[in-house]
Formats: structure tokens, C-alpha cells, sequence
């Protein structure tokens, strides 16, 4: 694995030091995922900013904010196959086969491939002075320390005490 | 204390910096603590999670659930008594004896270790189409960094920027 | 450096290491902030808590809770001018030189000074009977990974996932 850089290397670990810190994990095969990282460590250098390293990169920061490494695609996908788009992320079930390790369909809308990212209309109608208050998404608690996210499914462990997914309860 | 296991030992580790990463202590006393973690090692081994060393576990996950470490309970007890049932978890009214180290009661309910834990009702009735959210728990503000939770009373140092209890407030 | 002792440093290392672990930075220049530490070192043996180093204590904890280190104004401090009121903690766009480094004005309201700090009328006037809640700050959410927090602007990096501040989005 002599191949990667000391810069790359330092990327990979503090990388891997967020996951983990924050309840998610990096694909456990390092040369795969030193790859990846190469290919992040890259795009930060060309466009400023970590474009994903498995999706063509418009180029302009504001554009590509949704693939912005980690994406805003990662969650879902690992909810749903256990690994994100590049499998730079994966998760328990996946790394102990109970997840297929198939090619994995790109969640992100096809027309933004063309014209960039543009944010969805604000899913949020409520305002400070509204009483009425829609959420974009549910609130979910741990029921350990009372932790808060606004996710469509609880995190696959909570990033302040560990607990497990299924010790969440919906709050709001 | 050579009587516990390299695994036991690497169980420790990780549940102290998690502890306090997340603003939580561990027992200070070693070789207690680490008798407790043997408990938890064994439960690992024989359930397939840790169930709390201190307690009869039921033997079926989704039974033990409020009592898989750390339990529900932890956050009340360390509230009211300064230590977790066990004595696993302590803060530091605890450790500076300003809270006596007397036999903490069960808060479980004592109808769980017959038939195992079963979910309170939903205590929110709150929905995303919902105007009239009724909160199961008062929701807590650190006025240092904004961190949110969701619990009978705010934690004892803010997960994030390690801010004091006396420095939440209620926020919903 | 050698004029700073092993507690100081100590401290030093601690704060960093949890500002960091929080998506916050100590000041880059070692000696001054070491300098700061010192204070805030001095103050916590004069005090019992660690008084902020640049500002006139009272001396009573509960007159001071709004200038304990990290006080409540840092946030507000980092977003308007890059650095908090002693330049202990800076943000990126410090560092580099997209701030001005000049004096800050205290955000701390000039008659807390003399009388020490009295907690604003509670902002929140929802109560979890009410249907009615009137936040008292906004509430931002992280679209990499859900988290929640209530403060003026989104946080420079989210806590958890360390998503920069433009990847969050106002969700109540």
C-alpha cells in the first residue's frame, strides 16, 4: 500500500476518527477505502471542497453541497443496504454479510447530475411565531440520554452514548 | 489484577473513553469496575448483548432492552443518587462523597423481570401532521452551544461542549 | 514556554482536545493561548470555576454562569467576528485571515457587570401541556446527519458528523 501519500493517509485517519466517533464506521478493507480517500483527497485539492469520489463533481461548491462527502444520501443508503453510494461508509449488518455488497442505485436526484444541487423548498412551514409547526422530518430520541435527530429513521447509534437503533423512540 | 482477560480489559477501555466523551465517568475504582465489565463481557458472550451485570436479564433481547447497558435508567439514578444501579456509571457528587454510596434501589419495574420490559404507551401523540405535539419529556437547551435533549432533567455536562448542568434550560 | 506548569498545560491540552472533538479550535498561537489558560487556571483556584480570563469576576458562581469559560457569548462572538471575546477560541475564517483580528466589544450586557448575571425571562413560554410553543431560538438541523441544536445561526461544524455550517438548514 505503498502507493498513498502521507496527506492521504492523514485524511484516512482522521476520517475514520469521526466515524467512529460519531457512531459511524469506514469500510474495514483499507486499501479500498484508501482509494476513495485518495480520490477525496483529490477533489478537495482541484475544487476546495471533498466531492464525492464515485460522482461526477459539477465544480462550483454550492452545486455539488449535496455530495459533499458525507453526502447527504449517506444515511439512507446505509439504511437501506448497509453501505453509501461509494461504500466509503458501511455499517454492522454489512460488514457481517447481511447485507448484500451489491452495486448500489445513486439516490441522488438525476437532474442535479446536470444542473446542480438545488435545495427543496423548504420543508419547514413552522416559524418562530407559528403555532403550527410541519417538520420536514420525525424527531427521534434515545431513550439512554435523551440525544435529538431529525432523520427518517433513528441513526444506526447514537453518536453521543452508543445505543443501538432500537432503543430510539419517536419524539416527535 | 491480572485475573481479567485481555477482551475484558479492551471492553473497559472503550466504555471509559466513551463515557467520557460523552460527559459521563466510569467508577473510578479499577478493579470494581472492572469485575462489572467481566459481568458485562459475559452477558455479551452468553446473550449476545450486554445485559446489565447487576440485574437477572430475561435472555431475550428485545425483553432486556431497558436493561441492556447503559439502561434506562442510568440517567435518573446518576440524577438522584450520583451512581447508576450498579455503580458502573458515577459523577462526581459521587465521587466527592457528597452523595452517599449507600444501595441504590431498582428503578425497573419489578413486573419486568417476570415478563420482561414491555414499551410504555407512546407517550407522544404528536405527529408530523399533528399541531398539538404533547412532549413525552421536557426538551433541554445548553446555552453554550445550543446541544438539545430530550429528559427528566438536563445531563450533567453537555455531551458536546461539556457545559454544566446549571448552564441548560428548558427549552420546550 | 517554559514559564507555564504542567497543570496549565494539562488544562491546555483538554480544552483542545475537546474543542476539537466539539467543531470548535483553541487560538493557533500557542503561548498566548497558554496564557489564557494560565487565567483560566488562576480562576478556577480562586473561584472554583473557570471565571473567563478577560472579563471582571464577581466571584459568586451563580453571578458569573454566563462568563464561565466557554461563556455564553463565544457562539455569537465566533459567527460575528471569528473569535470569542479573549481570542481563545477562533474559527477558520480567523485563522486565515478573513476576520479582522481587532477588538471585540462585550456582548455581555454592561450591568451584569456590577450586579452579576440574572437569566433572561424565561424565552420559552411552552410548557409540555401547551400547544402553543414560542421557541426561543431557531432550530437548526444537520442534513449529513439530523442533529439538532437551538441557536441564533447553525453551528460552524456540526458536533457530531462535522458537516460545515452552510449544510445545515433551519427546521423549527
Amino acid at each position: 500500500m505503498a502507493q498513498f501519500g502521507k496527506e492521504v493517509r492523514r485524511l484516512y485517519d482522521r476520517l475514520k476518527k469521526e466515524a467512529v466517533d460519531a457512531g459511524y464506521m469506514l469500510n474495514p478493507d483499507e486499501e479500498f477505502t484508501l482509494g476513495l480517500v485518495q480520490g477525496l483527497h483529490e477533489n478537495i485539492s482541484r475544487f476546495g471542497y471533498p466531492a464525492c469520489p464515485c460522482r461526477l463533481a459539477y465544480g462550483e461548491k454550492a452545486k455539488d453541497i449535496d455530495i459533499e462527502c458525507p453526502c447527504y444520501y449517506r444515511d439512507d443508503d446505509l439504511e437501506e443496504f448497509g453501505a453509501c453510494y461509494c461504500a466509503l461508509y458501511v455499517n454492522d449488518d454489512w460488514v457481517a454479510g447481511r447485507k448484500n455488497h451489491k452495486s448500489i442505485p445513486d439516490r441522488r436526484p438525476p437532474e442535479f447530475v446536470v444542473s446542480g444541487y438545488s435545495a427543496p423548498a423548504p420543508s419547514t412551514t413552522g416559524t418562530l411565531e407559528s403555532s403550527n409547526p410541519v417538520l420536514s422530518h420525525p424527531v427521534w430520541r434515545c431513550k439512554v440520554c435523551g440525544y435529538l435527530c431529525a432523520r427518517d429513521e433513528p441513526p444506526g447509534k447514537c453518536p453521543v452514548c452508543k445505543a443501538t437503533k432500537d432503543r430510539f423512540e419517536r419524539f416527535m
